[in-house]
């Protein structure tokens, strides 16, 4: 097994090769990646098969994560043939001016260098992180959940190959092979070697990672995100949007977990919204107000307010103005996406203002926080940080700056 | 004494005020800051000298970095003022799209939030971080060395009372006034209210922080530097640049700690520049090669490679050609700035694109590395990690960004 430390100097040297590849070539070598997924989809299953019989005794939910099948194979290579169609930051000069000496600055973008993704169950996620560190010209180290391990060690070499193939080095992807304890540990604290560390999983490796590792990491995908409705809301666009936030997919970051009500709208609105999400099969907590209004809303504990359920609960309160909305948003929230609906130009305003959190809405879903739906094309995840990167992270965020300075003799006086 | 905790409350609860603020209203705070440092000067030369006082056990150079006099107040007080004349990040639009659901989606900057600075004995960073936090829009945590900690007091307390006149939150600056290791421990993994920590002093200081610190850092300040005379470099160039490099101010992390020289000049280049070195009194080490070309060279050891001497002392290696120089500095840099000199486009090109630091020089000396120096007005430090932000910090690195997307109904399909 080869160690951590040796995995990490390989990577540092194949980021320093990766760094001088012009866009064509990385083209080539994610089409490369693609058509070879595609070519040795049989020798994945296979993998996959014995992942899936080693963890029979996991949830259903769990296995379903951990499955994949000939159409799966297929949207991976999709999606490294996708990226193949995005711009390449690191193709990108942002800017350049000659200083009062004389000298001539460039601000380029270059890639942060070697990047750290700690994952879970999702073996899709070894194509996907490696197409988006590849383009960016970065190397990935990946550590996935051990269950998942025999499908993302063929997934891997099957992309090393292609790379070597192209006569590209393989080491921009390596795939830590040792699923201890100790490993994560010890990638975690591997400061010389990774520049940043993106943990993708649940609230639990998030935490874990933020809390333990001392090289830097961008805290991605915690979302307790509210709709708040304002008393100069349209019912109608109100029901639609916070049914939309809540339902359409429970599961995710950006899905609603609170409802906030103005308290003049509160008795008229709330009836309508709260029983078209129970149509929803959603489970429904509220404030005593909220209570009192609606009968089928159970109390709701202290702790609720903080929690993401990522599942069909919602919890509801009734706030006396738009500054209790904003308050309590800012002292709840994960800062990740808010929405008010309203139709008061001013209240919007406010609520855009005052809310410091990623993305802050007016009458829209707060599910729209996506990086395909904003239009980067692709995402590694949703920073709910704010140093680096804040909201949706694409390619650009996968990059740095550094400044190329030329000068004919100039020394300081 | 106020506790860590809620020093962080009344910072996070400044700083949703500070972040509404309008940019004149920021500039006459800075004005009000300003003129109550000249008003109060006695005050704070009184603190000064019971600092003063209780360290004059300390060597010089130390006290003479911790004494304030009316000169250094009036430079604060004008530093204060040269703020002003800054453009203000958060009153920018970074861009702004529609996207294909129709939503208007605005990226603008906003303040980080709470910014926590620890650093060492000169109180005028007191003022300086200040001016830079407070017109960036964030609330400030400062903690200086204990041995200025009245001086420090004296300075955020006139500071604080000048903002309370002009009706503005004087929790934009906290001083910590427990000097202890504990506190300084507690004040590292504050998570819940500072954003982020900018420690700012020698390494040891900025080691500790960065090791000990869960909330992320910015680190600056170590510079490791490097001069590269290649084989198509002009020799009066040379010298004059190296010469610069080193000892027109060696205390400060820009100033250049190696030299590396292409073996085809260094017979003959390496003599005049070392003597023009060793009479501006500079120590010199060198390697096998470089002892052997000029005896008054030392001979270095292997930490002198990876050693920021922050004095008068430079250790010289000659090398076989650009590649051997690239991979050296790659390895041995603490990734701050480099200077190739050459007169080859080709080399100059191949050095700027292959070197991993934040600021990659070409025939100018490397103490250009410098807010003040890029045009940026005013430098809160030089960060030589690649997250956030990287080279010279000016007031747009203490900014993140949000996005306020407004729509008329949207909802997700």
């Amino acid at each position: 097994m080869t160690s951590l430390n040796q995995i990490g100097q390989q990577a540092k040297t194949a980021a320093h090769k990766l760094a001088l590849l012009d866009t064509s070539t990385k083209n080539h070598g994610l089409q490369s990646m693609a058509n070879a997924l595609i070519a040795n989809q049989a020798t994945i299953l296979e993998a996959n098969k014995r992942d899936l019989a080693n963890a029979n005794e996991m949830p259903k939910k769990f296995l379903d994560r951990l499955m994949l099948n000939e159409q799966r194979i297929t949207d991976m290579a999709n999606g490294l043939r996708s990226i193949t169609q995005l711009s390449d930051p690191t193709a990108q000069i942002d800017r350049g001016w000659i200083s009062d000496d004389g000298l001539q600055i460039i601000q380029r973008r270059v890639p942060l260098g070697v990047i750290g993704i700690i994952f879970e169950a999702r073996p899709n996620v070894t194509a996907d992180a490696t197409g988006l560190t590849f383009k960016s010209g970065n190397a990935v180290i990946l550590r996935g959940g051990k269950e998942a391990l025999q499908t993302n060690l063929a997934i891997a070499k099957v992309l090393r190959e292609a790379l070597v193939q192209d006569n590209l080095p393989a080491d921009a992807i390596q795939m830590v092979s040792d699923p201890s304890h100790e490993s994560a540990q010890e990638m975690m604290n591997l400061t010389d070697y990774i520049d940043v560390l993106i943990p993708r999983g649940g609230r639990g490796l998030i935490q874990r990672v933020v809390k333990t590792a001392t090289i830097p990491v961008i805290e991605t995908g915690a979302g307790n995100c509210h709709v708040y409705i304002d008393k100069d809301a349209d019912l109608k666009m109100a029901t639609a949007i916070t049914v939309n936030a809540k339902v359409q997919r429970p599961s995710v970051c950006n899905a609603a977990e609170k409802l906030l009500i103005h308290k003049n709208v509160a008795k008229q609105y709330l009836p309508t919204i709260a029983h078209a999400l129970i149509d929803h099969s959603v489970q429904l907590r509220g404030d005593q107000t909220a209570c009192e209004i609606v009968p089928e809303i159970a109390p709701a504990t202290t702790e609720d307010w903080d929690t993401e359920y990522n599942d069909l609960i919602m919890a509801v309160k009734v706030v006396d103005d738009l500054d209790e909305a904003i308050n309590h948003i800012n002292n709840h929230s994960t800062h990740h996406s808010e929405t008010i609906i309203t139709n008061s130009l001013e209240r919007g305003r406010q609520f855009q203002e005052q809310i410091d959190s990623a993305c802050v809405y007016v009458n829209a879903s707060t599910r729209f926080t996506d990086g395909g739906m904003f239009g980067f094309g692709a995402e590694i995840g949703i920073s709910t940080q704010k140093l680096h990167a804040r909201g949706p992270m694409g390619l650009h965020q996968l990059t740095t700056i550094k400044y190329e300075i030329t000068g004919n003799g100039q020394v300081r006086k």
